[in-house]
């Protein structure tokens, strides 16, 4: 047990914050002023390979691999140098949060943010990746359950677990018991079936997979063996499917900039980016 | 400082959780038989007035409002006393969270969950509150943004700063920083609008007025005074101007079962429940 008591009005102690201390601010708005990149295609994203960016690449990729005639430029948002507090960045996204889409295919440049926005945007443009009508219902509830679930599960677990300056063991606790409670959630709902809604790949089963696919697949947080990931069965079935696709292989590498290094292309401007070598591209710059 | 030592399994120890404890399980699923009662409407709506519930009574007495010709059942979900963990609920909602709709206006019952799904279903449903084509994109982006960050208020700032069994400094610094970075940022965007997106009242003002409307208003977690919410202007304003609807002020009434006893209209079956007084109801039990 601690003796704090909270004061009557909370003010901002720049001390206190963690390894994302830099990055966690009570305020909005830009820090400085920075144009955005624009490149030649109609979609520039400004984004980072985070499972919030991740959503939105694979969507990209999945619509070019199903045949989609469109292109887009990815730009790389480095949140550890506060690229994010950009005044073009904030312009685009006023929660200074990856990713952002600026639209530019039409008469003015329109601003999409928010992942799961994006993705319904992108799906319903091209009619893609819904499902049929009659599952929409559904689709729609595990497309939000992802939005308001995930944030328990990065913004809550990830953060104390692996990110907090200590060990706190009650929020620890609180989120990692949330986290296989919807790990749960989705093994159950997973028992007999191949995907979220109905019997198609959609926007719900990419939105999810970001996330709690690579949990399982033991991508995030150092956490696997913590949350005894492998008891999952359906879940880690069904994110093994997603993962072995092409435009989702494809998708985890745009706008990475850390880990493996033969994963990461920092910016995407065309399909054939994917071929060259990204050591050869890094050592040439 | 604390000197814990996550173990490398984590397990469930029934001991640990708040006030919330016996809500919290690390498991999905029902946990007894029971049965969702059904109306002669063809909404049947199970739910609880917290913030998440609210959005959707409010939407439901809008399009009423409104003149679209339809009624809805509204039933009461005591979460406290665990109806989220009855096997219709869970039918209903696999996530075990308020509110849950089951429309029965088909051939065959289709459930929808999570607060925005059962928004944007009813809304694109009616034609209203979606305010113009054009301003789709933005009408989204602030509607799934509501999604991502309430999690951050409700159950990060709101469960450490007012239910958790002991007072943590730095998770309340944590989500202290992070409510008010939301406030300003909706603060920031309202500078000179009426609206959250374009020129019109939209579901993405229904559903951002629910949390942090009446957390501006002094309804969340006695939180007024630590968060400074008066010094967020504008959200003021526009929580003010949301507030006064008559939709809106019977919309917080539906399946209200805490705080005041004349708000409290713990099931609604008829626009005409909302004559009657309440406590009068009760007496006659």
């Amino acid at each position: 047990m601690t003796d704090y008591t909270p004061p009557a009005v909370w003010t901002w102690d720049t001390e206190n914050g963690g390894k994302f201390a830099s990055t966690n601010r009570p305020i909005a708005g830009p820090t400085h002023d920075k144009t955005l990149p624009v490149g030649e295609h109609p979609y520039q994203l400004y984004s980072l390979a985070t499972p919030n960016g991740v959503k939105v690449t694979v969507l990209f990729e999945e619509l070019i691999e199903a045949g989609h005639d469109f292109d887009y430029d990815a730009w790389l948002i480095n949140i550890g140098e506060g690229d994010q507090f950009g005044s073009g960045f904030v312009e685009a996204n006023p929660n200074s949060k990856i990713p952002a889409l600026v639209d530019r295919s039409g008469d003015a440049p329109v601003r999409i943010f928010e992942s799961a926005a994006i993705m319904l945007t992108l799906a319903e443009r091209y009619g893609a990746f819904l499902g049929k009508p009659e599952d929409r219902p559904e689709m729609l509830s595990w497309l939000f359950w992802q939005m308001g679930s995930a944030p328990f599960l990065g913004g809550g677990f990830g953060h104390f677990y692996a990110y907090a300056p200590e060990k706190l063991e009650y929020p620890i606790n609180r989120y990692a018991m949330e986290a296989k409670r919807q790990l749960d959630v989705l093994n159950r709902h997973l028992e007999g079936r191949d995907w979220m809604a109905g019997d198609s790949y959609t926007i719900a089963d990419m939105a999810i997979w970001s996330w709690y696919g690579q949990l399982v697949l033991g991508r995030l947080y150092d956490a696997a063996e913590f949350l005894d990931v492998a008891s999952y069965a359906n879940v880690v079935r069904w994110a093994e499917a997603i993962d072995a696709r092409p435009a989702v292989k494809r998708g985890r590498m745009v706008n990475r900039a850390f880990g493996e290094p033969e994963l990461q292309l920092h910016e995407r401007h065309s399909a054939s980016d994917f071929e060259t070598n990204t050591e050869d591209k890094r050592a040439a710059e």
